[in-house]
């Protein structure tokens, strides 16, 4: 595609890209914020706190961002009437951030975006119970939306996170697992979401049946790659923006690509190695090093990153399917920059 | 991999990769034979003429060598009462052959692996006949077998071939679809029978989960990788030992991956050549070779290259969870070879 659509600045990195595509939507993701707020207000004061810290505590809203960038790419959100794709892009981040505060719970996780977790604040059961309540408000603004395909792609999503939780749960500190239970997991702890928010403005938009798939396969293969290179981001970056340090995911025994194709690919010995560093969680001091090492030795980050190509490419030529506008180019940047995240 | 398995030669081409597949498996591959040929009595004289005309004309028994290799490669065989793999390898090449039946009646196929198709000689109904007498031969050796789990693969992967093939119809020379539903007609057509082939193979070794998961990685990413490969053929290989010539799949407007990515890649006016030419099928003289121009421009059949790289390395990847043996090192060089296809 590359040399097909020509980019403004080849060599900008991820978050240059991410402000631009904030700028070319910037009044809808301004609309997106207040109707956030808006929704967010409770009687329960608990909820209020937890909400607001949490969903205005500095995520990036690329997936509300997906959806109003396709939206308008596919033409829609011009007239003042067409106000659907700020519903569903309020929608989307809720689901996320629901779908984020029970995964802290299950994952036991200590910080979210560099401050404290909901749960090591305010404990498991209130996490559980807000997230439930975001989940809700996300079906709210759904069911405002009258639309039953609509209600039926976001919910089938739904079922497809749970799904892949509950997946990834199984398979947890298993690194032993296939690479296509991990694609699995993957694209439903990110992909899925990322797809929805695309296809979403494709049908508010009135596309035809080829170009909604266009979206769908746009946002899949994002969210993959998107994933992928988050894995590889944990055992390279050398700090991480979010205040995630580099080295997290293998103390908590999490499995990633990198992992997998280094157990598959180690001899028997290392494959000890991580059956004792993460199957067990019985990690000495040098093993994070020693866990680098390997993973050089068999050049896992480099083929986590050719894998994520892979979906990367596809993602981008998927938009071959539209014109070029503003939209398209800050789509296809943000794509090709997040190659160069941090965080 | 390359890296970790050391390969007895890296530069044989696909054909003798094929031969050494056949050779660690010659025993079971003759008893498959001997046990086609048994199957394929009947007291119908027609039956008998027609499928003897099809299964024995030479087709590579990928499907089945698929089966009994992995079947090897995980210690399932050495005992004389091991004899499922024989059985569930001759349930699959039935049910290839029977797909390719019905395909060829579908696609108004005049030829197949260099002769005349079945349909060409006895005529459509014939062939869908004897298509589902073959699904049904099938169905038997399966039943054979007495697994219900088994049983629920093959039918599971049977509806899936079904689906693909109705979805390949549904986007029958549209050249606009999306990648992402590509695939999915490629795994049904394709990827899905592989993955098949190799599961069961793991099922009747009592393969523990992981290791059944990798067979099914290997088998789906091998098969895609392989009709990837078959797509590109079409638009490069200089002549065809099936005796197909470069140019059917443009003749007959069948989409492929090349065509898919040269459209999305495309302006406006090359846009509407592949309208023309694919999805009206109003041919000239000269549309081939202007077809193979454009197909160059965009580097179409290289990056549908770099797209099967993937699935094969993933499919070998997934192989590291086995320890190395003939079977193994034949399986990894057939994947390899399998970019060097003529055919």
């Amino acid at each position: 595609m590359a040399k097909i659509v020509k980019f403004k600045e080849i060599n900008k990195d991820f978050d240059q890209s991410m402000n631009e595509l904030y700028e070319v939507c910037e009044n809808d993701i301004n609309e997106i914020n207040n109707l956030i707020i808006e929704k967010l207000e409770s009687n329960v004061a608990l909820v209020k706190e937890i909400t607001k810290y949490l969903i205005l505590s500095g995520g990036k809203r690329l997936r509300p961002l997906l959806t109003v960038a396709c939206a308008r790419m596919s033409g829609y959100g011009n007239r003042k009437e067409e106000r659907r794709h700020i519903n569903l892009a309020a929608a989307i981040e809720f689901i996320h951030t629901a779908t984020l505060m029970h995964d802290d719970v299950v994952d036991k996780s200590e910080s979210r975006r560099g401050k404290p977790s909901s749960n090591t604040i305010w404990g498991n059961k209130t996490s559980v119970l807000v997230g439930d309540f975001l989940f809700s408000r996300a079906f709210q603004l759904m069911a405002k939306d009258k639309s039953n395909h609509i209600m039926k792609i976001l919910s089938d999503t739904s079922v497809i996170i749970s799904e892949g939780e509950i997946l990834e749960l199984s398979v947890d500190r298993n690194p032993t697992i296939s690479e296509n239970v991990y694609f699995e997991v993957i694209n439903g702890k990110t992909a899925s979401l990322f797809s929805a928010a695309c296809e979403v403005a494709g049908i508010i938009a009135n596309l035809d049946t080829n170009k909604i798939q266009a979206l769908k396969t746009f946002g899949t293969n994002f969210g993959m790659a998107f994933q992928l290179i988050d894995d590889s981001l944990d055992y390279s970056s050398t700090f991480n923006k979010i205040g995630k340090q580099i080295g997290d995911d293998f103390k908590e025994g999490k499995i990633t690509l990198p992992v997998i194709l280094c157990y598959l690919r180690g001899n028997e010995s290392e494959k000890k190695f991580w059956d004792r560093t993460i199957n067990k969680l019985n990690q000495k001091t040098n093993d994070f090093s020693d866990a680098i090492s390997l993973i050089e030795k068999y050049n896992c980050i480099e083929d986590t990153i050719i894998r994520a190509k892979h979906f990367s490419n596809i993602a981008k030529d998927s938009l071959g399917a539209f014109e070029n506008n503003d939209y398209k180019i800050a789509l296809l940047n943000i794509v090709d920059q997040s190659f160069n995240r941090t965080s």
